[in-house]
């Protein structure tokens, strides 16, 4: 996509001395070990870690071409699958589980322990009573990934041209495209981002290997099943995975009770009858602040494409919100904005959303 | 590493049509969400998860030489840094933590729910009142690892036989090399391992990476910083991350409280200083059954080599154990032992060492 800096954008820049200050208003320290500690003791009634999905293949394991202890290098591996950590409150009454699925280049980390040491969104919706479900995207983390192209090539000496794509988010494309300010280590007055504990969030980064999949993406199917076994859930995407919620429900509603698209992209072309699918499905589209003065100019249309998607849904009879945090009085949300020093003001919203639009529906 | 089947070992080969029987006696079906709800609540004092290491690399970031929103392909990541995911029980005391380090082509899943729905290490050391830390090896799991010398070759279409190996245990290499009998599906009569779950055991393998890390490896570094941050912990490892704990202390001991080794090689030719220093932390070295008679004879020398290490370290005034589980009446223990049937019957056992060596000795 094209990015232009518009010259209005320039007076949103800071000098990097401003920043300077900005960031001496950010915790002293970024996270260096456990995080604060809570006042209240946590409660869990059960958590562990299971997978979804996931097939057998018969391949080539081993780049070297040895194998396990002479055994291979072909063998049976098992791959797609998705990893699923969850905790669930003592205390959780009727509550529908919560989905919590991670971003490009990230992991399940997303939603943990926030960069600068406070509490994410996985532990505060346990302690709104909320079960939760936090998967590592196939491919990804610790669901692990499918070797083969790259073991196949180094075997058989082929061109590198030929393998799937990697891909590690940097640091300036961090700063610019989440929205903190163009050009590092520049940050808007109103950042809500712990900026000063970027270096954390550089930590949770990780090679993203989707070109590594088939297609259509298994997340999608392991997303509607996990749902189905849930008996019902909530599922939140991010960013790359804004849209997965929707995509899972397409492949299979009936465990999806509530979609949640945070800075996502949504599609344009969506048939009348995925459309009719979707409109069962209650949705609530989130986005942060600094949409249209980003000099990321593709942050308008996805806003812009998300605000036809909500329409397209109420006219096809869907219970669909589109949240925008600016308007909401939350000024200054970063992409990241399950990390953002209001991180808890914000859950609230969706939370109360959840209560009103998927709860009191049942 | 040379494997020989030698006649002595054929008679311990079951028939498939036996191996399905003693399948039959598992547990009915493998895990298919959440484990079995244990009796007890879980009450943790905090939870959260963290980064130990990592250091800025400006790198090559994109296989496909765009970068995102065209910010790149040159830019600047977090290479070496090493997850850690922990919690702390509310009833915790004086209980030095635990740090539970997995092994080959594995994550810090290892540690928790079991294959068939069982509590993990994870959850019953935390249940014994210690401090858990899990954490994921750099290059591994959500530790994320470097990618550039694949983006780099797709790049510059260098040939594929340059990059680093990537790795991937099969069915085939696991069911012989962690001892469930040489040939998937036979078992030993008396295995502990809940093969009936296998291909849930399958999901956790996930491609190793460690040829990407310098030398020498930067987990040694993180888990000694790990160990000092902590005040002293306690360090497990492994198979490949066996003698991690060790490793850590030769890099810094101030922070290795102790050393337990699971399964993992003892490497000969250490100095007398190296000894002397690991002389000076309590050490524990376990094994599981069915080691003398494995076709991977390698299992044999790897134990050989442990006792002689046991030996080296008494013999320079070091306190170490060699806890061989069959010795101590529990028989057919895997490779995976953390992970078998009898899992928290093994756990006790080293909760008792540590009770013993470790903390009475503080």
């Amino acid at each position: 996509m094209r990015i232009t800096l518009a010259g209005s954008c320039l007076r949103l820049l800071l000098a990097a001395s401003a920043s300077l200050l900005v960031a001496a208003e950010q915790p002293a320290s970024a996270q260096k070990g456990p995080q604060e500690r809570p006042a209240q003791p946590l409660v869990l009634e059960n958590q562990g870690s299971f997978f979804v999905g996931g097939r057998l293949k018969h391949t080539t394991v081993d780049g070297n071409g040895r194998g396990l202890f002479g055994v291979g290098p072909e063998d049976d591996i098992m791959v797609d699958q998705m990893y699923v950590q969850y905790e669930i409150p003592k205390d959780h009454g009727a509550h529908t589980p919560v989905v919590m699925i991670h971003g490009c280049c990230l992991s399940g980390k997303t939603w943990e322990t926030t960069p600068d040491g406070r509490m994410g969104w996985g532990e505060y919706f346990l302690r709104r009573e909320r079960p939760v479900y936090i998967p590592d995207q196939p491919s990804r983390g610790r669901s692990g990934f499918d070797a083969t192209a790259f073991d196949k090539a180094k075997l058989d000496s082929q061109p590198a041209s030929g393998l799937p794509r990697i891909f590690t988010a940097g640091r300036n494309a961090a700063w610019k495209v989440f929205r903190f300010v163009p050009e590092y280590p520049a940050v808007y007055p109103d950042e809500q981002f712990p900026v000063a504990a970027f270096e954390e969030l550089a930590k949770q980064v990780i090679p993203d290997l989707n070109a590594t999949l088939v297609a259509p993406n298994p997340t999608f199917a392991n997303l509607a099943s996990l749902g189905s076994q849930l008996r019902g859930a909530v599922l939140i995407g991010h960013s790359e995975s804004g849209f997965y919620p929707e995509r899972a429900a397409l492949m299979d509603a009936s465990g999806v009770r509530g979609a949640i698209s945070i800075e996502g992209q949504c599609p344009a072309g969506l048939t009348p009858q995925q459309l009719a699918t979707l409109a069962k499905v209650p949705t609530l589209i989130v986005f942060g602040d600094h949409i249209a003065d980003s000099p990321v100019t593709a942050w308008a249309n996805i806003l812009a494409g998300c605000r036809q998607f909500v329409q397209e849904l109420a006219t096809a009879g869907g219970d669909a919100t589109l949240l925008s945090l600016p308007d909401a009085g939350l000024k200054g949300s970063s992409h990241m904005l399950m990390q953002d020093l209001n991180n808890l003001k914000i859950a609230d919203l969706i939370l109360d959303w959840i209560d009103k639009h998927v709860e009191r529906s049942r």
